[in-house]
C-alpha cells in the first residue's frame, strides 16, 4: 500500500532527522531537500526510501556523520577531492558547487571525488548546474553489477550517466545506468511478484532470467562471485549492441575511479568500511561558445520538434525530464507517495533519534 | 571478391589524388594517413571505400578544396570553428589540435566546429590525443537516421561517441553510434543480402525490419520523411532502454550542433551543398587529477581483469580497441582488404586526375 504526503511536511521531518544524527542546520537543510527533490520528481526508488539505507550505514559506521570533503588536487579548472566517507549528497553538492565556480571563472570544471557514499540519483547533481544556466553532468561507479559482453561474472558497476540543460519549458535531464536497467529496477519487479519484460538479468552470460521465481538468480545479483550479472545497456550480444552500453561503463569509471585514483568497482563492497564509490561531476559554461539565450531557445525547438514526431499510435514521445515535469507537478500538488512500509522504517528512526514525525503523516 | 594491398603504397596513391584535386602537400599527407589508419585498424567501410563519395562531394562543390577551418570564438578551453565546407578530414584534424594544444596549456579543451563535411571515424580524432597521452572524445552529427523513442520518423542522427584513452598494451578506443547500428552496417548487410540478425532497422515505430529482401523498407531509410528509421542502441522499447540511445544522441547533438550554431540533423541534407554536418573534439590531461604514469597503469590493469573474467564458452572478451589492434597487426603484414568495386571506383578517381596507379595495385 501506498499513501500520499505532504512534501514540505515530509521534508522537514527529514530536516529534523538528519539534525538527529547529529549533521549540522545546513547539511540537514541540504539532505531533507536532495531526497524530496527526488521523490517530488516521481524516482521513488532514491527518495525517503532509500533513508534506511543510510541509516544502516551511519549506525555502522560506513557513513561518518563528521567527515567533511578534502580538496586534494587542484587546477583552474579541475579537483580531486577525498570525501573521507562522508555522506554522499552532502560530497555530491560540495563538488558539484565547486565544479559550478570553475565553470564560471573558467568556462569548465571537472571534479572527481573518491571515498564517498551513496549519492542517490546522479541528476540532482546534473542539475544543479543547470538551474544555474550551465550544462551539468555527473556519473559515479558502484560494485560489481554490469557484464561485460561475453563475460560470465559481474565486473563493471551500474555506473550512471547523468547529463542537463537549461531548456524550455524544463530543463531537459538525461539520468541513465549504463546497464539496461538500475540494480532496484530488479527488486521493485521482484517485490511486486512480476516477471521481468526483458533481458534485464543474465545467468552464464547470455541466459535471460526472466521469471520472479527465480529467487535464487536474483539473490546471487548481489554475489560478486556467482555467474549472475546485469546486462549492458544493448544486452548481452553485440548484434544488439553490448560492447556499446560495455564500453560506456567503462568511461564512468575512468571519470570516477580512474582518475580520483579511488576504489574500482570490484573494490567496493557493502562490508567493508574502508571504502566508498566515486563520483564526478562536469560543469560547462554554453556562453563561451556563443550566445546562451539563443543556444538554449535553439535546444529547446529542437526539443519541442521531437515531442511533436508522429508517434506509434497511443504512445507518447516523451523528452528527458518530461515525465519528471510531470511527476513535479502531480507530488507538489498531490504530495509524494510513500509505500507503507517506508513510513515504517522512517517512523522507527525518528522514534529511536527522539524527532516528532506526527505533524508529517498525518 | 576482395584482395589485400599493401598500406605504404596505397597511402602513396591517396596521397597523390588528394594532391590531384589540388590539396597541398601537408593536406595530402594528412588525408591519406587519416584513411588508411582507418583501413589498417579493420574499418574498412570508412577508409578508402569511401574515396568515391568524398570524390563526388568534391566534384559537385559540397567540398571546397581550398576552404580553411576558421576560428570564430574562443576561450582558453574552448573554441567554435567555422570550417567553411573544407574536408571533413581536415577540419576534424585542425579542430583536434586546437583541443589539444589547449588541453596541454589549461587542463582541458573543447572545440565544437560547424559547416563541416562527412570526417570518418570519429575515433581516429579521439586517437590523437591519447597518442599524446591526453584522453581524446569526439562526435559528430549527421541527417536524420535514428527514431526517437516511440516516434514513427527518423530525427536525431546516428551521432557517434568516440572516447580514447592510453593504456597498455594499447589505447582504449570507444567508437560507437548512438543507433544500435551504423547506416553503414545495413548497407554491408544488403550488399551481401543477409538478413539482419537483430532489431536494427523498424518501420512504423516499433515493427522489426529483418529481411534484405525489403528493399524499400531499406531505401526509405535514406527518406526523412519516411516510416522507417533505425533503432537507438537499446531498441525502440523502454523496457529494452530505447530512451537512452535516444538521449545519448541528443547529448551528441548538444556538443556538435547546438553549441557551434551549426546545422542540426533535420537541416542536414545530401543535396544541399549550404550545410554541412557539426562535430565536437574533446581533450583533457589526466595530469591535472593525478600522477599520469600511475593513472595510466590502474587503467590498463583494470582492463586486463576485465579480459581475464571467465568467458561464454567459445567466446572472447574484448576490451575497447583490442579487435582494431588485432587487425591493425594483420592489416600491416598482410595488407589492407580492399573489395574489386572500390578498387574499380580508385582507378577511375586516379585516371581522371592523371595519376599513377600501377604501384599501388601490384
Amino acid at each position: 500500500m501506498v499513501k500520499r504526503y505532504d512534501s514540505d511536511k515530509m521534508k522537514q521531518l527529514v530536516f529534523k532527522i538528519y539534525q538527529g544524527y547529529g549533521f549540522s542546520v545546513k547539511q540537514s537543510e541540504q539532505l531533507a531537500e536532495m531526497l524530496i527533490y527526488t521523490d517530488l520528481h516521481g524516482i521513488e526508488s532514491h527518495g525517503v526510501q532509500r533513508l534506511i539505507m543510510y541509516d544502516d550505514f551511519i549506525q555502522n559506521g560506513k557513513i561518518r556523520v563528521h567527515s567533511k570533503p578534502e580538496i586534494v588536487k587542484e587546477t583552474d579548472v579541475s579537483a580531486v577531492i577525498d570525501a573521507h566517507f562522508g555522506l554522499g549528497q552532502l560530497n555530491g553538492i560540495f563538488s558539484m558547487d565547486l565544479a559550478i565556480k570553475k565553470a564560471k571563472q573558467h568556462g569548465i570544471g571537472i571534479v572527481t571525488t573518491r571515498n564517498s557514499g551513496h549519492y542517490g540519483i546522479a541528476g540532482y547533481y546534473a542539475n544543479l548546474a543547470a538551474e544555474q544556466g550551465l550544462i551539468g553532468m555527473s556519473s559515479c561507479n558502484s560494485r560489481p553489477a554490469m557484464l561485460p559482453t561475453h563475460a560470465t561474472k559481474a565486473f563493471v558497476g551500474t555506473n550512471p550517466i547523468a547529463f542537463a540543460m537549461p531548456a524550455k519549458p524544463h530543463t531537459f535531464i538525461f539520468d541513465c545506468a549504463t546497464t539496461t536497467v538500475p540494480q532496484g529496477k530488479i527488486e521493485v519487479y521482484n517485490k511486486l511478484e512480476k516477471d521481468l519484460p526483458a533481458l534485464w538479468v543474465a545467468k552464464n552470460g547470455n541466459e535471460p532470467v526472466y521469471d520472479h521465481r527465480d529467487q535464487a538468480d536474483f539473490a546471487a545479483l548481489r554475489d560478486p562471485e556467482a555467474n549472475v550479472g546485469l546486462a549492458p545497456l544493448g544486452g548481452v550480444s553485440e548484434d544488439t549492441g553490448s560492447h556499446k552500453g560495455f564500453g560506456l561503463g567503462i568511461i564512468v569509471e575512468v571519470f570516477t575511479s580512474i582518475l580520483s585514483m579511488g576504489n574500482i568497482s570490484t573494490e567496493i563492497t557493502p562490508d567493508d568500511l574502508s571504502v566508498g564509490p566515486c563520483q564526478s561531476f562536469t560543469v560547462i559554461d554554453p556562453a563561451i561558445f556563443g550566445d546562451k539565450d539563443k543556444i538554449i531557445d535553439r535546444f529547446s525547438r529542437y526539443l519541442q520538434d521531437i515531442r511533436e514526431l508522429p508517434a506509434i499510435p497511443g504512445k507518447t514521445i516523451y523528452v528527458h525530464g518530461d515525465k519528471e515535469a510531470i511527476a513535479y507537478e502531480d507530488r507538489k500538488k498531490n504530495g509524494i507517495i510513500i509505500d507503507d512500509r517506508t513510513l515504517e522504517e522512517i517512523v522507527g528512526i525518528a522514534t529511536r533519534l527522539g524527532v516528532d514525525y506526527a505533524a508529517a503523516i498525518n
